[in-house]
Parts: C-alpha cells; sequence; structure tokens
C-alpha cells in the first residue's frame, strides 16, 4: 500500500522511518506547510507543499497526518478524509468525540476510511483499559506515565520569562505503582502518583528563583506535583536530553469469584528510548488497518477500539491462528 | 443477552459467576453429560441433559463450552456450532488451525458464530504478542508462566505408581524475566525459563524416591526443567493448595530508529488467584462479542484476534470513547 506523510515534525520522521520497515508499504511523498525546499527528509521521496495533496489522490492509499492536536488535527484530518484514507494521533482526551463525529462525517461522505487518536496513550493503553475492564468488570483503573518527556509541559515552562529551553520529565511514583500492584486497591491523589523534574536552560541573568517558583505554581500543569527544577547549560541540555524517552503502565485490579474473594492484577507497561519513532510505528500499523477496512468497504471514522486486532498485522489470519495464537 | 453453558467443571463454575456479573446477561441452563440431578451449581437455573440441548435452540444465544481440549471440544464445538453461537476455550494451540476450520465450516452453514481459542493463553495473551509484533516489528518476543498450577502436569504426576494427588506449580525465572525486560535480548533455554515445582500425595508405603525420579525424568513435562519435589499429606493439600492460581507475561523488547538506536520494551502481565474464575470471565465476555457478530450477519468462526475489541464491552461505543480512549 501506498503512504503518503503530513507534516515532517519529530512524528514524521518516526512514520518515515517505520513505513521503511514495513514490507507491504512504500512511502510516496511527505506533504508540509513549510518550503518543501528547506524540508530536508531521510529517504529519497518528493516533499510537496500541502495544496497540492489533491493532485496525488489517486497515488496514495492513506494519509499518515503528523500534525498538533492543538490547533492542526481538528482542522486537518477531517477536510484530508475527504479526499483520502487518514491516520491521525488526536490525543485530546476530552475532544475525541467531536473530532470522531467529524472526521466520521467527511470520510463517510467520501467512501473513505479513518482511524483517528493512534498511539499508545491514546491508543495502546486505551485497548488495554477495555480489554481489562471487558475481562475484569469489577475492579479499579490505573494509568501512570513516565518516566518520560511530556512535550506540553516542556512547552509550559518555555513560556516563562527568563527561559531558553526546558526539558519536563514526568516520573511515575515507585511505591504508588507498587501499591496498585500489590492488589491494594489505593485511592492515589495527583501528587502521590507522579512528579516532575524540570531541567531549564535561563537566559543569561535571568532570575532563578523567580523561574522556579513560576514553575511549581503554574496552576494545572506544576501546582498539584511535586516538582523539582535543576538549571543546566545548553550543552547539557544537548548532550543529555536530546531525545524523547517516554513510557509507562496501565493497570486494573480487581476481583472474581462469588464473594469477590479472589484477586486479579492486569498490566500492561512499555517503556520506550523514542516516543516519536514508536508512535510513529503504531501509527504505521494502523495506516495497514485503514487500507484493509476501506478495502472491505467498511468507511467512516474508527479508533483502534474499533479495529479488529488482525488487520494490524502484516502477516495473514491463518499464519497468525497457527504461530501467535 | 441468553447464555447456556455446557460442562459444570472449574470453568464453567466460572463462566456461571461471570454470567451473574453481567448485567446485559441471563443465564437460562446449564447442560452435562452427568446425571443432572447429580450437578449441584451456584444459581438457580435448571441443569439439563446435554442430549436435550436442541430443545433450547430458540431460547439460548450463546452456548459457553466448557470442556477439555484433548477430546471434548473438537467434538463438541462444531457439533453445538450447527444450532448455536458458541464460545470455547480450546487451547491446544498446534490445533487451532484444524478446530478454526472445523468449527468455521458447521457455524457458516448454520448461520451461526463462534469464537474459539478464547482465555488468557490463547486469548489476552495471543492479543499481546499480535499488537506487540505489529507495532514493534523489529523484536524478539518471550512468554513466561506461573507462578500457577499447570492442571496436565498435575495430571501427569497423578499417573505415576503411587501417587494419590499432586499440585504442580510452574514458576517463571526472576532473573530470565529480568534480563528481558532489561533489553538485553537473551536466548533462554526452557531450563532457563521456568522451574517446576511439586507438591504431592503418596499412597501409604510408596517408594517416595522412585516416585521422584520418575517425575524429574519424565520426558516432556519435566526432564528439560529444575523440578522440585515436595511430599506432603492430604490434609496439607486441602489446606494449602486447593485453589488454581495462575499468570504469566508476554513481553517483546525490539528496536526502532534507522539505526535501530531506540529499544522499547512492551509488557503484559497478569496475575490471577483463580484462573478458572479469570478464564470464565474472558469466556463470558467473548460471549458478548459473538452475539452481536452474529447479530451483524458476521457468521462463521473468529478468535480474539479478529475480533473488534469495543464488541467485549457492555460499555457503548459512545461511551468507550469519551472515557477510556
Amino acid at each position: 500500500m501506498k503512504i503518503g506523510i503530513v507534516g515532517y515534525g519529530n512524528l514524521g520522521r518516526g512514520v518515515e522511518s517505520a513505513v521503511s520497515r514495513a514490507e507491504d508499504m512504500e512511502l510516496v511523498a511527505v506533504f508540509t506547510r513549510r518550503d518543501p525546499s528547506s524540508v530536508k527528509i531521510h529517504t529519497d521521496v518528493p516533499v510537496l507543499p500541502y495544496s497540492s495533496m489533491g493532485d496525488m489522490k489517486d497515488q496514495i492509499d492513506v494519509m499518515i497526518i503528523c500534525g498538533g492536536s492543538a490547533t492542526d488535527l481538528p482542522e486537518m484530518t477531517p477536510v484530508i478524509a475527504e479526499q483520502f484514507n487518514v491516520i491521525d494521533s488526536f490525543d485530546t482526551h476530552a475532544n475525541i468525540p467531536q473530532h470522531f463525529e467529524n472526521v466520521g462525517k467527511a470520510a463517510a461522505a467520501a467512501g473513505k476510511t479513518g482511524i483517528i487518536s493512534v498511539g499508545w496513550d491514546p491508543g495502546l493503553f486505551s485497548l488495554a483499559r477495555l480489554y481489562f475492564t471487558s475481562t475484569l468488570p469489577t475492579g479499579n483503573d490505573y494509568t501512570f506515565w513516565g518516566r518520560g518527556v511530556s512535550q506540553g509541559h516542556s512547552d509550559a515552562v518555555r513560556r516563562i520569562d527568563g527561559v531558553k529551553d526546558c526539558r519536563q520529565y514526568t516520573v511515575p511514583v515507585d511505591a504508588a505503582v507498587d501499591r496498585v500492584r500489590s492488589g491494594e486497591n489505593p485511592e492515589l491523589t495527583t501528587r502521590e502518583k507522579h512528579t516532575r523534574e524540570c531541567f531549564v536552560v535561563a537566559e543569561e541573568g535571568a532570575d532563578l528563583a523567580a523561574i522556579e517558583e513560576a514553575i511549581k505554581t503554574m496552576p494545572n500543569y506544576f501546582d498539584e506535583y511535586d516538582t523539582t527544577v535543576t538549571f543546566i547549560t545548553e550543552e547539557e541540555m544537548a548532550a543529555d536530553h536530546s531525545e524523547l524517552p517516554h513510557g509507562g503502565s496501565v493497570l486494573r485490579t480487581g476481583t472474581t469469584g462469588w464473594d469477590n474473594e479472589m484477586n486479579d492484577t492486569l498490566e500492561f507497561t512499555l517503556n520506550l528510548d523514542s516516543n516519536p519513532f514508536f508512535t510513529g510505528s503504531v501509527l504505521t500499523a494502523a495506516a495497514r488497518a485503514a487500507y484493509r477496512l476501506n478495502q472491505k468497504g467498511q468507511t467512516g471514522c474508527f479508533t483502534l477500539l474499533d479495529v479488529p486486532p488482525v488487520l494490524l498485522s502484516p502477516v495473514s489470519p491463518e499464519e497468525l491462528r497457527a504461530h501467535i495464537m
């Protein structure tokens, strides 16, 4: 199947790499809203202007849209779904129903298939929550994130006066994870579940104490957490914080038996050296499913919750039944 | 939806309990090949003879077949699929393709839907292997089982002369699991992955040394493992080994990035106080999916790999998108 990438930031690069590993896929073009001549990509497919996408209607089976959830995807995914099967990683959890409806209308009208909110959270973590609650209906859910870089929190710190750069790590509290794993079913506050670590490059002469105070008291982002702030040099930032690791765990603890006397724990954990490379790989598997759904006449909007798992794999259903069941 | 249970051993009891928790389900009857009057069940639905099943054709939406994989299910599931939507837990991995074909032919001809090999392995572990290999295509898979009771190994020991009862625990080797988790990609022998612990009640005057030797050298079952044998009394067996705990982990470690420089680890782990109660709960969720697939006209044989996850949940797709994505 023939793949197009829309947007070439970290995630676009991750998709480019993942598509190159897929023997059943071919990358056809990368589309950008920047000046295409300014965008250097890793492979040798053409970089084309965003506005020229329509010309490639017959040459691309699935567009993987690698934009931001705040402003890019709500606008782009429904529009692109009027001409292409689409994948996106829309991750503003509260707005997923609205985005699903918008993409669904556009895709259904055009006979196209879209799978939205693909990645690991939302995505694989959502699947874990669904399988876990469906098979262990009496219980409690817990999600922990990290240790990993939160782009949103890093950006929030960068907006503070005197801050040149920041990398913010979200860190799960080991003791809390252990309490959950033990089946204790604890009620955990926001502060008890995660801590936040900020590595900050300050502008010369900036008031470091004021920056630290501004970070630690920032509503929503930091005020409900125990946050540490460490000032570092630009060189240290480049040397020690250039990657984007992430990970986390979905846990469900619950009971079975007539008197709820049996305790069960289900856990899905991932640890990623590179969030965008892995997320790109998940989007690429979803592109395979979107193409196949569309071939079967299943149009409109989907999430991974709606997709038969077998459609994500390059391996045939017969082989899967014989070898991985 | 209206549910029937075929077979009332440990798994049948687990399904009975799980169905009683499902607000969208009603247990209609339990079918047995034993004398129905000899079968005492937990709820107050009728226990009916296996041979009378056909009379209930219009009163049961899904039959959950709780028989053994060696001889019961290969014969029963295709026959029952001629009259009912069916679920089974067929777990002889090597014979799944043949069983799939047999059930598929019968179900398709009758306009019924079957989901086979439901449970946690095969079942949820198969799903983990599929999601993991599809989203992290370059890597290695590992499955560890335990600590938990293996019925097959317990039965094998019971067949040794002088053995009255046995409970065999399969135990993953922590050091091996840790090596996998660390991303080392080790090649592990059978002996390095699991140990086996046998708790044996011997007949009076039996030759204990001979029993221990017979266990430890038994081909396929024990000879490739480090096995410990502990002789206990019948009272100790009843007091300490009456439950059937189990669990295990599916891990995949692999790489992303242009030079495979990024290491990722994906892990699904479950710990169950009661294998049959949890497995019964998984079968019950699958019954919901079988009913819904059949309502949509999707007949024939499926495994969980083919089933859209959303069909397992009593919660509507809209609610799931709003709350668990």
